[in-house]
């Protein structure tokens, strides 16, 4: 089955927004066997959209369109889709029903335009969406299937993975695909692909191996494509745990979690206690940390020493070793660890201190450059990095690689 | 004149990038008066760029065409628009001229490979890539412009801005065209929208007014058309006074600015320190201040108090008020404050504590409420605000309300 993804509206063609929902729908499609070949964005006029349905169609069996639902944009995708295919619009007793219900719990009643939209075509099949107004619209035309999303993306996503993928793994012929995320930190793109070099020679054909690089990490995806979704997960057991056993420590996790929270699991499983102290990168690893929920369990908080007085004053890094060394040196971090140990009161710190630029660099010490401590009362170590690619880049970088110390730091603690 | 985008890659359409580029695109071309009526994303086959440009041209002056070019991916792109208008590829000598010298810098030859990507299609402008390799290609065939960039973000925008722009408004007739940018916190679009009634019913139809919404933030965009920018500018002079003098203390900037960089601006000019106290927002508050260049001058760090020990031992939050009230208090945000005007020795703090979810909520403080609280030695002030909509968007939301209740608090300080 081949996809096309159509997304639909002017704040998209304006570039007023970044069309996130077209990616998020190709992975999810990719993910259970269904390739996309192209992707569209239409403005809000009927022209656009039947010229983009048009050339959806020739290449495509599934057509995925998103937005232009909602009320106050007239409907103009439902109004085309049932015009393009000339239907006629009755009105959907139970979407008004689930609107009703929705608006009488917030103390609301239904308006004109709201109920307006309460529309559907004919010899459409109607999916509820549980967390919006506006249901997904299911059309079987031309041996082909269209389906009609709202723009919102937590609602879109609902509707696919919830209403939509079930319904299409019965009606359509999708070939069994398992997939295994292993996520890992350390090494660039290129030294894992070296590393794995055997383990890609005894690859079956019908399982990929694909690289996924972010900053500092690497995701690695196995994709095993067969006709027994058993056969197929069992045979992934197996090529994890070569993969596994090839990267050893270079692996932080699975799946969907990240490089903090799989940190966060080892605090927890030690039963220690983590501080941070930043100076360069300003917050961020303390953000990166507590974006996941429960981390004060294990997290309890951040000097973020920007200037030299808190580095000196409130962590205590002797002002003599600072001026001779400078901010950005084995001593300062190592110094700003020893004062967060006490100051945090934790078992655990991880320190920075760089030049992040675009100014401040010096021959000796360029843009980029940034020092990473990471200890405890007994043992801490320290190391240089460098990266210059932009301001934000290199305190995103800085961030990943202290957190990668840490966890390499606790799995040996 | 009329643009298509479309953008070739493979990891566009397994949806492991998003399209930014596309994005990007549209808004530069929107800006100097040009349409974007359609975006297409195809695969990195022959028939799949010749579909897309086939579709592009039915509908467009201008395609912007962008991925494809790397030596790497055998230069599909290149060898494609080259079969579409059956043009020859020669040898570039000053492409591979280029190459050779940059290559040269760090110590590299050019590969036999990187030499093949030099061929160009006869007939094409070549317009030199300053931050690359490969060069942008203008083709003008059937009374349209083909332009094929590369799809590296920096290499892409800057032959667009500093190549291809400068030659469009020579051979293309594009009316000039004005913009100013007006930057507001405070209040929600429909609120300024309600302000603004009497000032959009004096505009003239030639220019347009766009609220430009985000997080806490809306961005308003005066766009003038006509014949004389000199005229357009002096028109955008006279109705951006009205704007500002309508919406007051809203305005915090103009253009690209950020609301942290410009609370840096009055910070500097007041000759004041800042410092942040953060417990919900993790950090997040520090981040977005010190992701401004230059910020060690105005400010001086945070501490992230994310558990209570925290609160209690480094900022000295009474214990007992923080039993009684709970951490997510006016008293102990106000505490909050007052530690940190001392710990971090500054003029002035800002604080946060809130449950940003999805745990954590109770019948009284329900996931989303935060407490936030700025003040000097002199006059603190504290907010309680509430916004649940994910745990990411409730800390960046709580982030930006306390960052404008800081501008508000210093305006009048």
């Amino acid at each position: 089955m081949i996809a096309s993804v159509l997304t639909i509206g002017d704040e998209i063609l304006i570039g007023q927004i970044v069309d996130t929902n077209s990616a998020w729908i190709a992975q999810k499609l990719n993910e259970i066997g269904i390739r996309v070949c192209a992707k569209i964005s239409a403005a809000d006029t009927q022209n656009s959209i039947v010229d983009a349905l048009n050339f959806a169609k020739q290449k495509s069996d599934l057509i995925i369109i998103t937005g232009g639902l909602g009320a106050t944009k007239d409907d103009i995708t439902k109004k085309t889709l049932a015009g393009y295919f000339d239907l006629e619009l009755y009105f959907h007793q139970e979407t008004y029903d689930r609107m009703h219900g929705f608006f009488a719990k917030v103390g609301r009643t239904v308006s004109e335009m709201n109920r307006n939209s309460c529309y559907m075509p004919y010899d459409a099949i109607i999916l509820n969406n549980e967390k919006g107004l506006a249901p997904a619209i299911w059309i079987e035309k031309e041996n082909k299937i269209f389906i009609s999303l709202p723009g919102v993306p937590f609602e879109m996503k609902h509707l696919l993975e919830d209403k939509v993928f079930p319904k299409l793994k019965l009606v359509a012929h999708i070939s069994p695909i398992v997939h295994r995320t292993i996520l890992t930190a350390g090494e660039g793109e290129t030294q894992i692909a070296e590393k794995l070099g055997d383990f890609e020679n005894i690859l079956p054909s019908h399982i990929k191996l694909a690289y996924l690089p972010t900053l500092g990490t690497v995701r690695l995806r196995l994709t095993a494509l067969g006709e027994s979704e058993e056969v197929l997960e069992k045979e992934l057991d197996f090529f994890e745990k070569q993969l596994l056993d090839t990267l050893g420590d270079l692996v932080y996790g699975f799946g969907e979690n990240n490089l903090p929270n799989a940190i966060g699991t080892i605090l927890k499983n030690k039963k220690l206690t983590l501080g941070t102290v930043e100076s360069c990168t300003g917050g961020n690893i303390a953000r990166l940390i507590t974006l996941n929920p429960g981390a004060s369990t294990y997290y309890f908080g951040s000097i973020v020493s920007y200037h030299n007085s808190v580095k000196t004053n409130l962590l205590q890094v002797d002002e003599n070793e600072l001026i001779q060394n400078g901010a950005v040196s084995e001593s300062t971090v190592i110094a700003m660890v020893k004062g967060g140990l006490t100051k945090i009161g934790v078992d655990i710190v991880v320190a920075t201190s760089g030049i992040m630029g675009p100014d401040g660099g010096s021959e000796l010490k360029p843009v980029g450059t940034a020092w990473i401590a990471v200890g405890n009362s007994e043992n801490i170590v320290a190391k240089k990095i460098f990266m210059n690619r932009g301001r934000d880049i290199n305190i995103e970088y800085t961030s990943i690689v202290a957190l990668n110390m840490l966890r390499k730091f606790l799995l040996e603690a």
